[in-house]
């Protein structure tokens, strides 16, 4: 492999001739192998190349940056976020907390691809754009990786996780519109209850998804703060005056979305606890989902011998050696995505609780994981919706079956003869294995055709919420 | 010891005499032998109580219950929340996961205290008020449960954990700007880097608390809902029409509190995502927290060879062995309430994701974590309040001491002389362990006076969240 | 109420007369109001009882203690055990996280006990016993309180957790012989599967126990560590010589079990991981108790709309408005324990991260999760053995119905007659509500002879585990 | 692109011409789009070809498989384990949660493969080697997942994990005796406390981390355990007689390692607790690493306003903005995987509870985090080691200074005139900013003579652990 030298202030080191990274990227590189390399989300490398143009429009604007380098800097961040660059930035999540070396790897690759675009060949003559002093202007690492990950995961949740999430949230609601008036027995213990349809069951699907879905917005005025502007330790040395509100809104106005400058700098490069807040919505979320999967996948249990209420699509042969059986497959994907998200919830608060001083140095970590979780959430929806929930459909015989069969609709004789006298009657049929109607009769607690007008399914399933 | 005999749908149960409750208390206590007993905690007897009130009230309103009962079930309701039948509900946390035997607790204590309010002897004669019949009308273990639950989290948090914490907020907010001016050194990955005020640092605890108590105040909508009038799996069976809402209202009106009937009942039941969503706010202040009673013990630490920025109060000696020493007391048991906050944080998450069809049966034990998270930080942050937080000190001879000390100044020359002759300084001065003003000077990249200019603490902490 | 006045290093203190502790103690209280009073776990205060008694044995035996002192100090440890001071420890958790203030409170109790034991009265004349130079000699808070917790915990895990975990494993293994020739259907991805027998699937949760008490037990050597002998950072200062190994053996004696003195002290007050590794084993028998509850709740679920392979005893009315239901309160509050296990998990582990150079101040909040852990887990396996398992009884009719209407017997063809065929049927046979038999017959593949002879489900259970 | 067509019981399916791969691969691709592409670690499709090939041994020896069979999945399986077929395995972790899909992309990939080796062109006649039939024999993916996990999970502990770990380790041991005699201050609370020697610090580094391995080593025992022989619910349903056995000794043939069948088939397939146990191991081992790699950066901070006991290699330039800075970026990559791996065991934890019946369905998930964890443990020592462990040096003249200027000292004269009166010459040193001596001679507790008798600090850190 061909080689060119690159130095920083520790010395010189050899790089890959068709790389535009730097000394710094690959001695990170060389110090930190642990695990698969490049495990440094790309979506944070672009949230760098959002924070990168618009440190250089304000910086520029504010009078402390040429024109032309403006224009080279922002040009190359144009090409990153394209995705022309992806394999520049080969960093590992474990490096260090600060995340400084991604920071320097995407200064590193924007000085020289723009020592390229102006013409030049990489490694001959002073580089047009200095990677600190130009490119890393007004700025640190310890408030560009902070902002990099906000941007990077704003963005993901309101682009995957959130329209992931609703497209579910509207398939539930309107399968619990369209079995409105599916009557079937309700389970409370796992033991048979009185009835509710199956749209009032489906119903409380949504109402976890919209509880949970106003949750996690709630928390994004909080990840909307960026750090841009407290540069070290931040209180805004080395900037120029008004720099971290103007950066701010470039950064809205190049990403289309609502970021604004921290109020407070110090707490946005000392503690993540916005990460922590967006996070535990998404946990809120994984709890609530990991419920209605779990939920469809039991009634959707059989064929034969469990509680087959509900038939779901079968997209794939389900076992190797037994044949005709399908498995609530999508159920059990989005249920792991739940653990998941169990497990990362604790890795980012863990992370959360140790910063020191005027720095957390869990930054990638933290913002993996909550991008990880965010993305995992946001498809296994899709795919949860588009490969089982679109096509849930009652198994209208087994549930008129399982319905009839309950001794629990004795309940709605209870405001009639009390509920000693129920509870008998249940008992009884319990007992004898015979039905409610038999043995309500058989005790001279009411006639048949009083049984008839009180014990109906369809009325007892109340007002509420249909 | 003397006994009565209670009997319920399975029988007889001898109950020792001078205890107001029934059989199926005493089948709870004897079925149930896991850790100590009577955990159950007395906020969500107090829940019951509010809500066994409304109950009343509403039922007779709604015509379904005398006025004669009302007003029994109302006085010894009342009685229970002025403390004086604590002793009467010995159950366990680790009874069945919808609480009904915390509920027919309830029941039975209300029934035969109200007997007895009546003038008649308990065991003697028919009950004047039935636990089941009048006390749980139009009520299931399902719905009560949750609501009182609700009931018992939104007013701890409401009256222990938003003072206690705003208590502390408040604290360190006078303090920040007490310290607006003190400036010391700051420190990035543990290592010194460029000053900052001591006022700044606390301003940033300030911001975390700031956002986490707001974060907390937007879980309260959620907490307000409550499920009572969803009886047995939330559709509400054997309610009056109007029950719903009406029974939110009055518990509204007896609590002071803004709950409210939840619109979905089949959520409200079956999924706990409420506490979930309340409790990673909580979780969220632990980090928080956590992060800040780090910091004060680390700048706390010495007396001679720690870091000694900061004085704090001295309230116990310290250790049995070393005399003179005072230790950080405070900060260690708001991160041990901190390190809990995140272990409950676990068990209620893992609790949510088990409900099955209509009903989770993990209720005690979320409710319980919540509690106890929601107290605890409570109380700790009152405790580090009071013996540490009022009485923190800036130690000014060791904060200029390291703060002149530091190679970190050598920032202020960036911008003056560049990245790499700066770096060089620092780098000199640091191998010969001499100044920076020495070194600088003798690299001849600055004149004496020019140092003094360029080089002043004091404007290099910006003038950022001052 | 009366008072006398107690000092320490600090000056004088406030004591209630019927109170045997003194100033550290009583500052404690006032200092750490934090969550309900006494919440210091009292098998700590018994740890304590056991250790002064041996550091005074030891003491003496090393000549540095007057016989006289170690029989009176010897004389309140015995007091302590018998449980006649119980009151006397009114400390909380959440105090200084080294637990100095609960070991001041044993020296304290320790020597005004001892005062009146010689026959003087507290508050008067200089003290028989000096809780600092007498009952706390050889010794510091450091290595006396994570003694006092491995003897805690070592006794909580093997006189109750092992105990009730070992009860209910020997009943489940009882019932696995029982139930070897119940032949039943399986269920995999919820799904009906292949025939085993019961006693099979019983042996799989045996199997599951016997890997977790190994697992736990293959950490009591690490928690039979004690620390004591290393007093304030490890090194053994004030203590006399061979006083570390001796004061040891002491413990041993007086407890009855193997515990010896720690190896390295350093890492023996610095860190916890002893209580991480035995925790992590109790965590582990929740995971696979909660498996095992689970499984057995869904296999009693009905009567009449669930699976209702099993019956399991009625102890309780469960419900207070569905009459004739009974429910699995006992897996309802077993879950409940695992899940709270996995959360004090959580706040163990972090807990034990955060040890700072000498010490870990994380102490008490550790002991009392892991004693609640094991408390928890020893007790509800003994209610869930007594109150449910030993009951568990096969439905034998629904066991056999549901076996015989499956489709998946059909396995037993694949070897005969191919996979696809085989899938041919089974998917024919679903198709129209049929048997196997009947289809596999119609599609000319075998006679009805030939699927007698080869579809025999007592045949597929296999020789594996009987 | 090119495609050919493949099938499989729901019919036909177009897969690129390219890849080995068959039907139920590429229909698992188009239902999961969860997350990146091809996230199943490559270590479990490695599990597979040991498994596969063992498989093909076993059923030959045993009767069922031809030798041309036999030998072509053989050499197929050392193919894929020589890293040639790496990229034909795409599928996700977020899949089925048996793992079924990837047990089919390892079948169909040998299937299609040894049609090419024997020869053919895919896709053309009838396939040499059955997927199903072949090279599933005896087989499911119920058992054969499972198989897959052990072994991965097991070789990358023993090859990847302890000897990382074990090399830390050693450099630790190395230092804590080249620093026997560099007597420091200690601290506990972080503050100071009385002296031990640096090699007694990193002596208790050493002895955790013995600790966690071998509790880490305690748990392969139970990951030993094969479950494959079980097939679909552990009965072994076709597999012929011995199989269980003789393909575990194959595996432990081909591997290298102790596997052995699972005594229990039945847990082996429902729960996962070897997975639970030896995540608990790795658990404990980032507990006990996040201590150490904490203490050694609070050690190293500074490098003038910290405590700078001890120095650091400098790996890389620290900041982009603050020249001279050099920071403890092992450390931070180190806790931010010790973090990572606390997560992980949650949502291993979290899997493990929720196995039913006859299947765990969180096999992926769960063994992806093990595989996870492992490595990233194993990696993170090796770098922390080799980039930071290896060259950590005393700092002398800041050990000497921060030692000498301690009061802590005072507690040699704790035996020599007692508690008190150490007490007061420590306070009012503390008062005065003196040192002891001073003070000590001044209130007239001792002589100068007798302060430098009693005094020694390289004679009070004790005789223990030297």
């Amino acid at each position: 492999m061909e080689y060119r030298i690159e130095k920083d202030t520790m010395g010189e080191v050899k790089v890959s001739s068709n790389k535009y990274w730097g000394a710094q990227t690959e001695r990170s590189r060389n110090n930190f192998k642990i695990g698969p390399p490049a495990s440094m989300p790309l979506d944070i490398v672009y949230g760098f190349a959002y924070l990168k143009k618009a440190a250089a429009f304000t910086n520029h604007e504010l009078g402390v940056l040429e024109v032309e380098k403006r224009d080279l800097i922002a040009q190359v961040c144009d090409e990153i976020l394209a995705g022309k660059h992806d394999d520049q930035f080969p960093l590992v999540i474990w490096q260090t907390g600060s995340g400084t070396q991604s920071n320097m790897n995407v200064n590193e690759v924007i000085a020289n691809r723009a020592h390229e675009l102006a013409g030049k060949k990489i490694g001959e003559g002073e580089k047009t754009i200095q990677p600190n002093d130009d490119v890393n202007k007004s700025q640190s690492s310890n408030d560009t990786f902070p902002t990099g990950m906000h941007i990077a995961a704003y963005k993901k949740i309101v682009e995957t996780t959130i329209p992931g999430i609703t497209q579910l949230r509207n398939t539930l609601d309107k399968k619990a519109k369209e079995f409105a008036k599916v009557v079937k027995i309700g389970r409370t213990h796992l033991m048979d209850a009185t009835p509710l349809t199956l749209g009032q069951e489906v119903s409380g699907y949504v109402s976890q998804l919209d509880h949970g879905l106003r949750a996690l917005n709630n928390t994004l005025d909080h990840l909307s703060e960026v750090a841009l502007g407290g540069t070290a330790v931040g209180t805004g040395l080395n900037t120029p005056e008004g720099y971290d509100v103007l950066v701010a809104e470039y950064i809205a106005k190049f990403t289309g979305l609502p970021f604004k400058t921290a109020p407070n700098k110090f707490e946005a490069l000392a503690a993540h606890d916005a990460l922590v807040e967006s996070h535990g919505a998404l946990k809120q979320l994984a709890v609530a989902l990991n419920k209605i999967a779990n939920d469809i996948r039991m009634m959707a249990s059989g064929p034969r011998s469990g509680i087959g209420e509900i038939i779901i699509p079968a997209n794939e042969p389900g076992s190797s050696i037994m044949p005709g059986k399908v498995n609530p497959t999508q159920c059990e994907a989005l249920t792991m995505v739940c653990a998941q998200v169990m497990g990362n919830d604790v890795a980012i608060s863990v992370g959360g609780t140790q910063g020191h001083y005027e720095l957390n140095v869990f930054k990638p970590m933290m913002a993996a994981n909550l991008l990880q979780s965010a993305q995992l959430l946001g498809d296994a929806c899709v795919s949860f919706d588009k490969h089982c929930a679109v096509g849930i459909e009652p198994n209208h015989s087994v549930i008129e079956q399982l319905l009839n069969n309950s001794l629990m609709l004795v309940t709605a004789l209870n405001t009639k003869i009390g509920y000693y006298k129920a509870a008998e009657i249940a008992n009884t049929a319990h007992k004898n294995g015979t039905t409610l109607k038999e043995e309500a009769i058989n005790l001279g607690y009411v006639t048949a055709a009083q049984y008839d007008e009180w014990v109906k399914p369809e009325e007892m399933v109340g007002t509420l919420n249909k």
